[in-house]
């Protein structure tokens, strides 16, 4: 707990929709599991600046800073808040290379189709896109849910960084119905969210937005 | 290179359309950079099987086995076979977080809306998920190329794994067309095309299906 504080930065305010979802929850529950302290900054949400450009080439959040290190892509900062520290990442290679298959797969197997149904039903209110998409989106919920059955982790016992991504991922999805039929996903997540470090983050993440709420009230 | 060689597995044969892109492009061009000796092995594409299942719980391909080690995610085996090869990945934690990040970057912020046009314009054959999709794509890689402007390669002078990925997320877009407003990355596509491993690994793919095509033609 010497290590000096790293910095997480978020969106100055959202709207009601993305809160307890916006993607500063992944270094926040990392850096919460591994006991790492972390402040916030903000940039502004609807006054996008070179500056935030600079440091997010998809002007997007969230970034984190660590001593000169400035990172952005939410699952590289969680491997890297991860990095060393034995509760969330094996010490040895073949345990490493595991965890990184997991992280990947979460942001890219199992997020890709996710997000293409969340975009084609939640904001193109498209209904041929959003069947094509459940119609993909299904299968590999299923196949997850096989890989997941008789398991509390994807590493089996241990729960590690990857299940941090992959919990985060799926969420929005549980969230919005799509996770109906797959009830080995939703112990899952439960399991998850059940966790004291995921409490803290959560509460965190939506105390900033109310605060953020109420700052915008009262301006 | 006394290391022993890794397996490579693929498909044992796919149509004409995804011929010199599918996947096992990446851990073959990183396996070629590192001068990792690699063997390939199949599956078939038409007869999914418990046994390829119970490796690729998504029953695609490749699959990398390293002695007890079996992994699938082709990131995730670009990253590991670039593990502890300076060429490919930086061996301080700094470098190998900004590796990282730009490997998810490739396969999160860029191959999502990549695939989604892909999917909705070639597969679906969906004008308007197809429009909605690219009014996604090109802002995006409007940012990637200003990331990219007057730099050979996303960690700048250095070539890294991180290239290997984003150029095999960009290429199945750049050949339908999808990159023509982006000289910059269609520079730095053939930029990395012209490396000898990307030539050698692409024509042993070819030739693979090509082996394939000839032996189901005479069969």
């Amino acid at each position: 707990m010497s290590r000096d504080p790293v910095t997480i930065v978020t969106y100055d305010w959202v709207p009601e929709f993305p809160r307890g979802y916006v993607r500063d929850m992944r270094p926040r529950w990392t850096a919460e599991e591994a006991g790492i302290p972390y402040k916030i900054e903000t940039v502004p949400l609807n006054d996008k600046t070179p500056g935030h450009l600079a440091i997010q080439p998809f002007h997007q959040v969230p970034i984190l800073k660590d001593g000169d290190l400035t990172l952005f892509e939410s699952g590289a900062m969680a491997l890297h808040l991860a990095d060393g520290q034995p509760e969330l990442m094996p010490e040895d290679r073949t345990g490493r290379a595991r965890v990184n298959q997991w992280v990947i797969a979460a942001l890219n197997s199992v997020e890709l189709p996710v997000m293409a149904w969340i975009i084609a039903a939640a904001f193109d209110k498209d209904d041929r896109a959003a069947a094509n998409a459940n119609d993909r989106l299904q299968p590999r919920l299923a196949q997850l849910a096989d890989v997941l059955d008789g398991k509390d982790w994807l590493l089996g016992d241990r729960f590690s960084v990857a299940d941090i991504i992959m919990v985060e991922v799926l969420r929005p999805a549980a969230d919005e119905g799509a996770l109906a039929d797959h009830p080995v996903l939703l112990d899952y997540i439960a399991r998850a969210k059940a966790r004291p470090a995921f409490q803290r983050a959560h509460a965190d993440q939506m105390a900033h937005w109310q605060a953020a709420e109420a700052e915008r009230t009262n301006a």
